[in-house]
């Protein structure tokens, strides 16, 4: 039997809207490098949603690759960017950031997410000291929303955020992999506009949200906008049929879809906390998105195994495991209540 | 009136058989990063097709992307790649190699194409040189197959050149952004596994012969594979449903698809030429692939640009212009009839 | 009244015999980029010291020049170099090591020294991880001889540290800024030559003791020798006069001078810190070399100030302050009589 | 018998007037990473002699590293540099540039020389192409005065240089390893002052006219001061002992010295011209300063290299070659006039 997969969210191909889209319009001849009808209404959806007409946006393939041309193009070569130390460009992106010629700058984390208060430390004692060239001039702040743990920054906390990095020059990025999923979140108080106002510039994920591939990167700031299609075309990030992004970017942002189809992944993934705490399993961290870490003993974990596919988090005291469900958009109803069944029955 | 465009060869979306699969698979859930079925199948549909057991296969998205990754992997830091003055890399990816550090080390072109002789002038030269050491070191040899300029190497000009780069411990490397209508010429006489007998490693272009996008990377010689992946994930070109790629080059190598498809492409272009020629048209240039340079007078441009779209190529002696007609996999022959028509009244 | 400096170990010209060559040799006539004789003689010199007649030697002019250099040049573009948390590399070389590409992997280190038992753990970890190729692969190691905080590795120590980069197939290289006060240490049981053997590369630090300027990077293993010189060059390091380097450090291993003038600077550190434990003041760290960390009051700290320099060094706990106390070659001996003085009657 | 060597001017040690001050402040104690009295008087007195208030003076190590520290600090990642064929920069520098990210884009020189109306020309071109982003975006000129053949430019062509480059955006860098030799032509035109006024930054080149080793870059233009320090010490050019640098051209631009210790050479390479006229030898190119290049028969050839060493600079037409003699501050009288002598013999 195959067993079910709660690895990623990222197993499937694409929302069936898009499929349909990309069908219809397979023989039509467009102009390449994104100057397409589809990427400029795809664009244009996205300013309306973000509440910010000043905004550019760039369509690109995949999350290192965004990070890496975002935070390439805007630091200066001395700088580097400060970041959580989880953050998923300080971890998993085999020193793309470093590859650029930039230092990566880890700040401890709690539960993915760190704050105001950390980023001015780092600052003040940066520039208050007397050897100040001896060392990696901070000059940018990476955040994610939702973290790689699922959680949550809150408005006040993007606020607090924009401030330090206002008075430090420093641009602030928000990496956005799972943004839909952030979006979707009963608890979220953040919205697009919003991000729009306090990070100068975030990237929409596509890849994890509903579209086969793709991730949306939002200038907001114009201070930041200058002559970018240039690093996109020199980093081989320039796809040639450029409306394949803009097609699946300009279905996912008609009708609210981008959001509407995370929510269900959100709902499945509290359905599966509560089932989880039902049966006594304790959560690691407070993620409220549609990512739910467990942390099981060796038992529950071999039992849930032979069914399902999870992956690991890492070790937890006393022998437990800690492992990840993640839902999506995909996941599909009768899969969900199979495994709380079979939640409630370890 | 929409004019019919001849700008280039990816200007639609991609094979209907490649959409099918893709609709067909779209909720299967598979692993990513290029660790599924699809991809394992069309690797060894590829290292089939090359006659070549030992190759590694990679699946990347684009053609700078590729370059930059083949490039920047087996060159020592202090070393340049020898190309062609025409060649892509030295003229539009905006300085990607240079971004990872090396040189392009340009030799002047006939109609696209560098001997082995130049390749030996030069190595000769820098070997000699009492202070090489202060000048870049050649470390690897470029070429396109076709050309730029839609020519082709002989397979005696592939052995020459490869006795040269072994003499010399360069890797031969060869674009193939447009290898399926080099394949599908019949004045070709270069096979897959003279590709893979003659070059290090090589690339099989999809996103200009059938494919939505993507290209596979074949690393023939076993001495360049080791560790690639990292340097793909490392410049963001891991795509992470890899399937994607996977499904596309699976569907081009079974049956001979990729080759097939782009022999129409060859012929219609063959039509275009003998058209241009009726007409008393000159043509620039020797390619017998899929693009296509008549030498148009201004009355002659002007009088095919009110129904056709094609690129201007360069400035021709007497005021005349070189433009380009690309055909490709997708054009359609009604299209290729009309134009002809209109060729021969001008 | 001038305040006599301790802050550091470079704050004076020369050693005297080496001005007195840089003077009789002026108007003498070489061949550039160290093809003069005196590099000649200072690498035979140097080799001979080492006991390892195959080791490359090069003279470069500065210490963060050397170790970009050493690393950029040993490790593939996806490879990282692990290094202690306090090691100069992670901290005060401005992002030097990531402005070539690579990550710094720091590990905690104890004193300024990390083990082999923790390069191990992490080499294994990354080896045994299925998504290895999404992290940076640990490439080479780094180490300080003496380290940051004046302490020494023992023979035992790197004999260990040589057996896990062998065993995963790394470089293992010393910075030895301050190498000749570690050789001039009774405490000391690793010679050049042992260094030589355990080692793949080091440095053999001229500034800091009794050259003007300059560091000898002695690559011992043969299998990281090739095309060194293009590299020197590329980064602006190959020093057009290179005899100056040359002479220098021919005249510091001309009759053991090197340890020789280092000897008199530990016997004044060793002296201090028997003041400071005299007068009751603790000290920081285990340093046996030319460096001493004493944790001083804020009264004691302001009156040492008063006649004398030293550097901060960080917090220590109830508020007093780690300090910085350093000789040289060049220190006089009334000069540390004075401050033992000074220190006594604190 | 040891031969007189006129390969080229960087054969000696330094002048006697900075051998003494080195000698005089040996055991001064002072800060280090050029924060020195020596230093800050220094860039006082080139401040003055450039007429320059506004204008940042950093003593660096040689030529090359000051090259690719300019360049680099100012382009951003997809721009590259304008460059005359022969430029250091395209030539002899092993990529340094390239190294740094970043393309040299070649103009045929005349005589090692660029024109404003090409500089127009490829940045017109550029900046009117519809596909502009698929190409290196000209960012900064670079030239050279005096050029590698020894050629000047005239006030008037860096006035028509510095307008084209002010229409585009581009700052002006001029490299002056050999200015001194440029300033003490009697044909030159261009004064430091002009030079600070029209270049936004050049380097006074010090280790080919009087001093040791050592270059001082001027950044005359306020908008391009920002961080450099960060940039020095990040590519391993900080020297710890600064004040090596300033004491050199603090001693250099006292009393005028650097024009006046120059003179002398360019008198002599106007002897040698006059001597190679006067033998009926002609002379390739129109270098007015210290380098001369007569074109030699074989026995001519033959014939001075008994005595005598100089530079192969390439092969002339009907066999003959042209070589290079160059003078320098440190040639000798009696030197000069035997080579005149053999020459009028030849």
């Amino acid at each position: 039997m195959e067993r079910i997969d709660f690895q990623c969210d990222y197993l499937e191909g694409c929302h069936p809207a898009i499929l349909q889209v990309l069908q219809d319009s397979n023989l039509e001849q467009t102009a390449g490098y994104g100057n397409d009808p589809y990427c400029v209404r795809a664009a244009m959806r996205i300013r309306e949603a973000c509440a910010c007409e000043a905004a550019e946006v760039h369509f690109l393939v995949g999350g290192t690759q965004t990070n890496l041309l975002a935070i390439s193009a805007l630091l200066r070569p001395y700088q580097g960017v400060l970041c959580a130390e989880e953050g998923h460009i300080a971890t998993h992106e085999t020193g793309a950031i470093e590859a650029t010629g930039h230092k990566v700058l880890t700040l401890p984390d709690t539960d993915g997410r760190i704050t105001a208060a950390q980023v001015e430390a780092y600052c003040r004692a940066h520039w208050e000291s007397t050897v100040q060239e001896h060392t990696v001039q901070p000059g940018m702040v990476y955040l994610s929303q939702p973290t790689e743990c699922g959680t949550l920054y809150t408005r006040a906390e993007l606020a607090a955020m924009h401030i330090v990095c206002q008075k430090y020059g420093m641009p602030l990025y928000v990496d956005g992999a799972r943004l839909g999923y952030a979006l979707a979140t009963p608890e979220n108080d953040v919205t697009l506009a919003n991000l729009a106002e306090l990070a100068d510039l975030f990237y929409i994920g596509g890849t994890k949200c509903g579209a086969m591939f793709g991730e949306a990167l939002v200038i907001a700031n114009p201070a930041y906008q200058k002559d970018f299609r240039y690093m996109i075309k020199q980093r081989g990030a320039l796809l040639a049929k450029g409306r394949l992004l803009g097609i699946q970017f300009d279905t996912l942002f008609a009708e609210n879809r981008y959001v509407d189809i995370c929510r269900q992944a959100v709902a499945q993934a509290a359905a599966l906390r509560e089932a989880f705490r039902g049966a006594g399993i304790p959560l690691f961290g407070q993620s409220p998105t549609n990512q739910v870490f467990p942390i099981l003993t060796k038992a529950q974990a071999q039992a849930l195994s032979e069914k399902y596919v999870y992956s690991i988090w890492g070790a937890a005291a006393d022998g437990r495991t800690i492992v990840r469900f993640c839902t999506s958009w995909a996941t599909r109803l009768e899969d969900i209540e199979a495994l709380c069944r079979d939640i409630a029955a370890l």
